[in-house]
């Protein structure tokens, strides 16, 4: 780019609120001449975008003390990573790889200070937005925290497939756990359970209930439970904790499209007379644990023993696509929307 | 008692399984010998025995990591102090007063390794089954480590005119909690929070929706919450929960009679986003703070700062009914019973 010539790129607005499931009517896409960055400001050409299940809620208009509902109208935001085109920051120079939270757009301007340096010597950009990133982050919080795993454990992950699911799978292993349990939906996922992600056992929940299946897999009770899921499995995993046991909740997929609101598991007395602790795990509280996971993670891809997918879609155009198949549960592993900018 | 009579005593015996609330004719009493402590026991008579909602659970026919059901047609048990009339047990001598777990009888023999010597010039004998018992234990539990109080919180107890909850409300207080709000059912109740528990606000659960009533005594939300209710009441604190929210469960009272399932609350996405944790108690896992809790709690008891109430019940032959009105939501304070023997 030069600076007589105007940029324009591509961005995805939220046009409707959904009702239950999004619809691709829900979203619209605009091509917007890109501003130039203003003083500490960079200019980021995103080269990739994370899409998350958590995104549906922010499509709703309920406040929330995280992150406020998108707008609408406005242009949708969450992770992404990119390169500096323009920079007048001397902290982030052009050339740089950043990681950011200004995705849903092929270019981004953004304070130097909201951008994160990520070091592609050590991996690809995109691992930055999955096992490097808050999905990572958030298995290796739920699992050394919020529901710590302890030699011997038998350990249960739902959303077993999925990007914080299967990285939380292998870090069971690693912290000792006797037994990872894994569900997910379908048959592919499963074997891939088994096969790729290093789970011992694979519940396929549209197979049947997956509180039968839990017991049959797990006779004498689970220690730990990551719940991605809600609902059902929550249930499942409340029947099968024994006393002592620990649930970190990182997400309620089950319930994300409702329209009705979605009663809870019958079976929570159950967390009195077992002392069963449920914690709830928001990465953001977690990023000062960055550093020290980011340093572990990485050698631990570098040296082949922590497996990861991306299902990747090319073009912003994509964007909704991916997020509407995340829902659905039609993506393995981290999603990710490669820009072809 | 000389060894050449026959002493015999009055017990309870669970005559049939109640199906929701329990009736008069789910107990039997029955007039038995009482039989000679061996060696290393002792015989107690019984002075005082504890009345509590958790015995309901025991009477069902449900497997529990923590206490079997009670057995179809045996005496039922619970905690119950006394005075020691014959001892084979150097460390336990006759006149001794001792708290131990053998309730619903008049006279228990037991070994002397089960019972638990009480210092009856600290406090009366049946202060040890309540604010110097389980009960006040549970609360100093629930606040101290499940859901610790911090200095400046806004704290809501439920069942707050309860053996728990009055205990919890003012230890809310004395650990530095702004705000200390407590539920009961009835006018009755709700003013004796204000006026002898020290609650700063009383919610009457039967007056209306406690979620309405708790959004208004706390319009930015509590941060502690200590639960023996379940139900609307665990649903309406997750609502009012703010981030990094804690909620101690120590029953559930409100499903306690329940004949089918009962939907838990349907807001637990919340826990996820704002990061909540739900602990449950139960107190035989704290049993090691009882000489701490003692210490402190009899000193309060003594320069009168704690206040405390019983419901006293007159006669074993009264403990049916003294259950039954706790379960009911009858009695205030710590339900006790008189044993006149």
């Amino acid at each position: 780019m030069t600076s007589h010539t105007t940029l324009t790129g591509l961005e995805i607005r939220l046009a409707a609120r959904p009702v239950g499931e999004p619809a691709p009517d829900d979203f619209a896409s605009a091509e917007v001449p890109v501003p130039q960055p203003g003083d500490g400001q960079i200019l980021v050409r995103n080269t990739w975008m994370s899409v998350d299940p958590y995104m549906r809620g922010r499509m709703d208009d309920v406040p929330s003390p995280v992150l406020p509902p998108f707008e609408l109208g406005a242009v949708l935001e969450g992770a992404a990573v990119g390169e500096v085109i323009a920079s007048r920051s001397a902290d982030v120079p052009v050339g740089t790889t950043v990681s950011h939270f200004l995705g849903w757009r092929e270019y981004a301007v953004l304070d130097a200070a909201a951008a994160t340096v990520v070091d592609t010597g050590l991996a690809p950009a995109q691992a930055y937005l999955g096992a490097l990133g808050t999905t990572g982050l958030t298995a290796y919080a739920a699992l050394t925290d919020a529901a710590p795993v302890k030699e011997g454990d038998v350990v249960f992950v739902s959303a077993a497939a999925g990007a914080v699911g299967s990285v939380a799978g292998q870090l069971a292993r690693r912290l000792g756990a006797a037994k990872v349990i894994g569900s997910a939906g379908g048959p592919e996922k499963t074997e891939k359970l088994l096969t790729d992600f290093g789970f011992d056992a694979a519940l396929d929940h549209r197979a049947g209930p997956i509180a039968a299946q839990l017991a049959e897999a797990a006779p004498d009770g689970i220690d730990v439970y990551l719940d991605g899921v809600g609902g059902d499995h929550l249930a499942a995993a409340i029947d099968a904790l024994r006393p002592g046991g620990r649930a970190a909740l990182v997400g309620a997929i089950s319930g994300y499209n409702a329209t009705e609101p979605v009663p809870g598991p019958a079976n929570l007395a159950q967390i009195v007379y077992k002392q069963l602790t449920l914690r709830g795990v928001q990465v953001g509280a977690y990023f000062h644990l960055f550093p020290e996971y980011i340093a572990k993670a990485a050698a631990w891809l570098a040296d082949g023993s922590l497996h990861t997918e991306e299902t990747v879609f090319e073009g912003l155009e994509q964007a909704p696509a991916a997020l509407l198949g995340n829902l659905r549960g039609a993506n393995t592993g981290k999603t990710l929307v490669r820009l072809a900018v």
